[in-house]
């Protein structure tokens, strides 16, 4: 298996965690997208919705969308699970997952920002408001759904990480660059803090890929 | 169980579209969002993030997030199945479904047009061209992903509906409303076709709700 992603990319950040937890070995390739790589011919016919990651089966399948790879990952190699048992609790994880990969990062990266200021004549200032504020909207509603319910623990959902804490983390590291103060957060900061602990979190961390850049 | 929706709403649509195919009775209930009904006090006890749908089971639990609401159902409720059974087909299936959920309609809902209008002084032409822009994005995505793809059949996966086609077509509904140009997408086309004939679909369709409106 090959995953085509991109060092700074939430979604590929995403898949990155879901490896590492399960011990499932890839290759790893990148396009680089504020250079518009994932814009080029080859790419497009992997993947025509110009977006990473992108991931390669040995069969020659491709596998799009962070979301359907990671439900991809826990079909084909369940353990350790990154979706609880119960239908509802799975609905739950799956409905915190959807904040971060749906009604947040969508709205804010690097395509719609471009039109910010391209169409709208936005600022870089302008355009950053407009992240903070589904940043903020998503994690006002993010904390509000995980502070005191008795169904969170050390993680989002119990006390292993979940499917939901592979789509927080990637979207806390996006928060810190859009300058988003998480002292409003103090759920989501403290499952941050005890998911950067694990090893299969840091070494997916966007500094620690070959194509990272300062 | 309880589904609350509101008849416009993609996300209510998908999951009426679930429910009329499984044969899963259910009560209906609204929350009107023009009028901003869905940021009420009791609504956001059951929906922090304040959006639709959510639907409220027999145990109490709350779930929310329709793509999350589609697996619950597809868990608890497994015929017909909404989903194939191959792991790469599902993985197929559902990276349709999210060129929907997540890379089109986020980003061209009510709330994220009122931004543009509000903090921006776009106008409401302006606003349409920005929806048209992010629907023809997806959808030349999507049209490149199903057409001359041989596990494409009367439906976006094979020949019954399956959760790709849950999402796409109340898009399709939403592209009319911003008069995005069909013509260019020919397989959807013909896949919003054969769907409609469905009752399940018909059924599910805004129109058809209680709280509908002109």
């Amino acid at each position: 298996m090959k995953l085509i992603g991109y060092f700074r990319s939430s979604a590929a950040f995403r898949v990155r965690i879901a490896l590492n937890l399960k011990g499932v070995a890839v290759e790893h390739a990148s396009r680089h997208l504020r250079k518009g790589e994932q814009a080029a011919p080859d790419y497009v016919a992997l993947n025509p919705q110009k977006l990473v990651p992108a991931m390669v089966l040995d069969s020659g399948d491709v596998l799009t969308q962070s979301l359907a790879i990671l439900e991809y990952l826990e079909e084909v190699h369940p353990e350790p699970p990154l979706l609880p048992g119960d239908p509802a609790d799975r609905a739950r994880v799956r409905a915190l997952a959807l904040i971060c990969t749906a009604d947040i990062h969508p709205i804010q990266n690097l395509r719609v920002m471009a039109y910010l200021r391209d169409n709208f004549g936005q600022s870089e200032e302008s355009a950053f408001a407009w992240s903070r504020h589904w940043i903020d909207t998503g994690f006002e509603a993010y904390e509000a759904s995980v502070a005191g319910d008795r169904k969170t623990g050390t993680f989002s959902h119990g006390d292993r990480p979940t499917m939901a804490d592979l789509c927080l983390i990637p979207q806390v590291f996006n928060a810190a660059r859009f300058k988003v103060d998480m002292k409003k957060y103090p759920t989501i900061q403290r499952i941050f803090e005890a998911s950067m602990k694990l090893p299969a979190f840091d070494a997916a961390q966007p500094s620690r890929q070959p194509d990272a850049e300062p």
